[in-house]
């Protein structure tokens, strides 16, 4: 076996996703499979079976191979709960608290711990799966340090230094999105998103006219009075929305930093990107395939101890 | 007929609430019927219906009187959409702007309009039944200034110098709390009410650490984080969220003001002056009944005029 042949199979099982990698020992991702369904969608005991459905094409055509899987499914809703890891922590630390478990029908199946925090409040922060992705982004660019955030549901901003990462935050930004758009009056005048990207860089800005933390609880009903007063168009105004608690989260996350590396998909990194550039916020993106690249960093970490 | 006869139907009339007060031409609230709906319960065309179903009992008693109506009876989605009076506007501008309906069943009725603003970044801002309610509160206080929040769903907060609301900012308090409760990850974690208040205070606490506008959309991850790691009960979870957004929100809309008149539900303002006392800000509720004293204020005016 040569170190580019098929060698592992990555497993990146987040709470509404699930991707798998083919990973050969240098490095190379050489296939991907994102079939098979988030952790919020299965029962304890049903993860095995889900699994091994979502990998059987690969393990007929190349044998079983290991696996190794980070995400949420080490969490308590997951598979097995796997204790945080602490900040500061780096690859060694992470890859020192890997969890095995033997699976009959998989063979042993390493699990990534997540990472905890106290926050500068002296408040807990945890992440699953993120910190796998800042140390494929480190590896993927060759650097032990920098700001990174990673957008969705729940935004992590991290700080990096000497290969550890050294703090996080999370920002509810996605889901506090969802829950104003859907759950709210705000949704009321909102239509499917226009053409124009009016409408977000209108929000962004608007944020960077925040001044105190509670501030935003006023600005989000501008969404309705803009619309109301016919100041947007009810296509711009979820991404008014977007911008707005966008604009919000960049500001807060950054701290004073002068940009951050974004690891997300194509469609957020370009949002967040584009938020960054009106605020004066260097935001660049991370190659693409950052969990499976953690693991592997994790991996040679692990036969290097 | 002396002045302390039945001589008018104050209503009250919002989204989810209905306040009928009998009230005497000198200004005394006789009787209080909150039986009916609010107008969210009607569609357009019962309005009328379900006035008269509310009244008739008074108006058995008593005989058809002159009616007058606050709130958001008058918007679009109300019964005849009655335009705003622009600010600053005291008692004077908004009873020259109020709309006279004849209805066939009831005769005359009086629709107070709401009120709009353009807030400190040129955006549009409105109230509808707030602006009365502040003008009762001048009138039972012997007051023409100062600052009052109007606590609730969406909290208003206004200026008043020389008996003129000079300008108001509206806060999603209330409904960003349900919809983060109902609709988020936050929720899982929170049990009904605990006897102990330490987690509202623990929330305000929190609030007043706050440095920037976005910073609240990570701290509202601390009401999941601090469950999840045993320091807060889950019974002291849901008051932990409201202690974080109402200190947020008092902060943001006293802006420097050393304290506030609250107009609102006992139960809601115990709890702002709760979170006040906390923040070192001087919360004083307002009296009783400030809808009809607001409207018969409005009616003296017009009188007046």
């Amino acid at each position: 076996m040569t170190s580019s042949e098929p060698a592992l199979f990555c497993v990146d099982w987040g709470t509404s996703s699930f991707r798998a990698y083919l990973a050969s020992l240098e490095g190379k991702i050489l296939e991907r499979n994102f079939s098979g369904g988030g952790i919020l969608s299965l029962a304890k005991g049903e993860h095995e079976e889900a699994l091994a459905g979502a990998l059987a094409e690969w393990i007929a055509k190349y044998g079983p191979l290991p696996i190794l899987m980070s995400g949420m499914i080490g969490a308590r809703q997951g598979w097995v709960e796997v204790p945080y890891a602490q900040c500061p922590a780096g690859s060694k630390e992470v890859a020192a608290a890997i969890v095995t478990i033997e699976s009959r029908r998989l063979g042993p199946i390493g699990l990534v711990p997540g990472v905890c925090a106290i926050d500068r409040d002296g408040s807990p922060d945890v992440m699953r799966g993120e910190e796998t992705q800042i140390f494929g982004a480190l590896a993927a660019m060759d650097r032990s340090e920098g700001a990174f955030v990673l957008p969705g549901t729940h935004s992590k901003w991290a700080r990096v230094e000497e290969g550890r990462i050294q703090s996080f935050a999370t920002y509810m930004t996605g889901e506090v999105f969802a829950a104003l758009k859907d759950h709210t009056i705000l949704g009321r005048l909102m239509e499917g998103a226009s053409e124009s990207s009016d409408g977000f860089a209108e929000g962004v800005r608007a944020a960077s006219r925040l001044e105190r933390p509670g501030d935003i609880l006023h600005a989000i009903f501008m969404t309705r009075t803009l619309g109301l007063f016919d100041r947007l168009e009810p296509g711009q105004l979820p991404d008014y929305l977007s911008g707005l608690l966008i604009g919000a989260e960049l500001q807060s996350g950054a701290r004073g930093a002068s940009g951050a590396i974004v690891i997300g998909s194509p469609e957020l990194t370009a949002r967040y990107c584009a938020a960054g550039g009106i605020l004066g916020l260097a935001l660049e993106p991370a190659p693409e395939d950052c969990a499976p690249l953690g693991q592997l960093a994790l991996l040679a970490c692990r036969r290097k101890a």
